[in-house]
């Protein structure tokens, strides 16, 4: 299915990645349908439609599914039985199979290390008695996940020597979980990479990024690693799209730390089948924004050209951050977002600013 | 009245040029909501909110106006009337003046030369026996037009040795008309400038235009001008917008021609009060968009800065010339903008491409 100017994506999920693709889609001539339970949300308004409605509502589902030509997601805790359902009525991509490997993290981590990819070492925690003997073997620093619904720092907690075992898996729900050792890590980073419906693929240079109480604060590009570090960041993006014989944007986190011998080296942190925070940085600092790649690719277009314009730098706009905007569009080599949410509660993205620095002649 | 972001901006026209408008105010956390007669056009898609009426529509544009914050317009022959009907309800930028000197082209001729600017001769012919006394003074190799209404080559006819005037003039309609002396010139240009509602000032790049049947075919920035012709160019925008006491993005199309000496000189062809097909290059070209110092301008906001990226070409998309889209998207350093028309008319505009060189380290 190759759709033609003037189709209508459908995108599950109604915030700022939903609305940023609906952009991207309104630059390529092509609509946008939101489908999603908030009845207010950044997304609605770069749409030509939305269904406000549950993911667990197979009427509204059906109708959604109709009225698109093909069915995509912004955010990786879409239930796989709305996906399983959609995807009988439209092409749905990625597939399911891409969002059930990202929604679990154990099952995550499993896939991972089945392409011979480093990550933490790791241990299933199906109840908190099982939690001591995982110490033993993984060491007492380590970090104590949910399988499910984590992010930005949400559903984890660290466990240092002396803390509470039970009190610290009881406090994240009881449920499934899986605990991770912890990694020393020099920085973090993360790869965009897009795989087509051909099956070509293409990844944006490697990102460097800072996270402040668990949520990312900066993006920088380039990431200041050996370059073989970056060619190897780019190689295991396309394993696992690959692997997922999947299509469109792929984010990867890493982390980049040190082997026995001070050489870097790259251990896998999460996948996150979707856009990324992350790339945004793309819009004003690569050839083609991850929206555009994103949407080009679940389109069964051809991608575009992933060639950086420079060094470039995203920050964050989270909370209070983002009453500076007047401030910031003062500022003339900062590139301002904003996502339209009317209240900046505290931790939430508000926006992003963009700044993109000349690199010299030879990478303009 | 300064907007804050959330706020809703109105917008009479629903095409390409609203489209984009409105892709801008939502990059800012902007809303728009968009006032046309057409049922299908290219700007609600982008828009949240659309009314669907005609220009004289009281009731209707009453409650468009109690709808949004400011209102601002994406072409230049919205009915005067309908624009001083809702500057009593909300602040309208730019304003019906700069509007009134925009839609007629004597007006507008008058205009230009009160400011001490350079025009093709001309004549009011509000009659067609006011045609032959009036080429005897401006030469016969002349331009009729009408005085409202024309674009893209619309309303106007070349007057040569023999022309038969009665024929031209009851061709054209009959109206009130304006006869202008051919200029021959080197090249067509523009400049794409904007004012804040603070009153600071500041233009894009000389933009150098080819036509093809009157309509634009091709940009290319910078023009290949002399650097005192570009400083005179900026120069005569701040005068007008300085005169008109303007809020917004001016566009001035401009002949670059030659003097008795053969140096070259500018002469003003028209002026058009909103953004213009000639700067659509922006997106990527420049730092700031011409649709984001659009919105920043009507919302109050500082205009940003316009720093070009490199050397730049836009080639509009006409007709069937859209139907290459798949080419287009597969030369990585294309960039394609469909304009979401369904149906591919000859002369229409369906789209345009862009493509940023690297100019070299000074300019990048």
């Amino acid at each position: 299915m190759i759709l033609a100017p003037g189709a209508t994506i459908g995108i599950l999920g109604s915030g700022q990645l939903g609305r940023m693709l609906a952009m991207a889609a309104l630059k390529l001539g092509l609509r946008c349908h939101i489908y999603a339970p908030e009845p207010e949300a950044p997304a609605y308004d770069a749409a030509s439609a939305r269904t406000v409605a549950s993911f667990d509502d197979e009427a509204a589902l059906a109708r959604f599914a109709e009225s698109v030509d093909v069915i995509t997601y912004e955010f990786e805790n879409v239930p796989i039985a709305c996906v399983e359902f959609l995807a009988r009525l439209r092409p749905v991509r990625p597939d399911a199979r891409a969002l059930a490997v990202s929604q679990d993290r154990l099952a995550e981590k499993t896939f991972l290390r089945g392409l011979g990819l480093a990550t933490a070492p790791f241990r299933p925690v199906d109840a908190a008695a099982a939690l001591g003997p995982a110490l033993a073997e993984i060491g007492r620093l380590a970090v104590l996940k949910t399988r499910r619904l984590g992010y930005d720092g949400k559903g984890q907690a660290m466990i240092r020597e002396g803390s509470d075992l039970e009190a610290l898996h009881r406090k994240l729900g009881g449920g499934p979980m899986i605990v991770e050792g912890f990694v020393a890590f020099d920085c973090e980073a993360s790869v965009i990479a897009a795989r087509s419906l051909e099956g070509a693929m293409v990844a944006f240079d490697l990102c460097e990024n800072e996270h402040d109480r668990h949520i990312l604060a900066r993006t920088h590009v380039p990431a200041r690693v050996a370059p073989e570090i970056e060619t190897a960041a780019k190689t295991l993006a396309a394993k696992a799209l690959e692997a997922l014989d999947y299509v469109g944007v792929l984010a990867i986190e890493l982390f980049v730390a040190r082997d026995g011998a001070g050489a870097e080296r790259l251990v896998v942190n999460e996948i996150a089948p979707r856009v990324h925070n992350s790339g945004h940085w793309t819009i004003e600092g690569a050839q083609t924004s991850q929206f555009e790649q994103h949407i080009r690719a679940i389109a069964g277009w051809p991608l575009g050209a992933t060639a950086r314009r420079g060094r470039v730098e995203m920050v964050n706009l989270i909370g209070e951050q983002a009453d500076e905007w007047r401030d910031i569009l003062a500022q003339p080599e900062q590139s301002l977002h904003l996502y339209g949410k009317l209240e900046a509660r505290p931790g939430r993205k508000m926006g992003h600013v963009t700044r993109v620095f000349p690199e010299g002649p030879r990478n303009v």
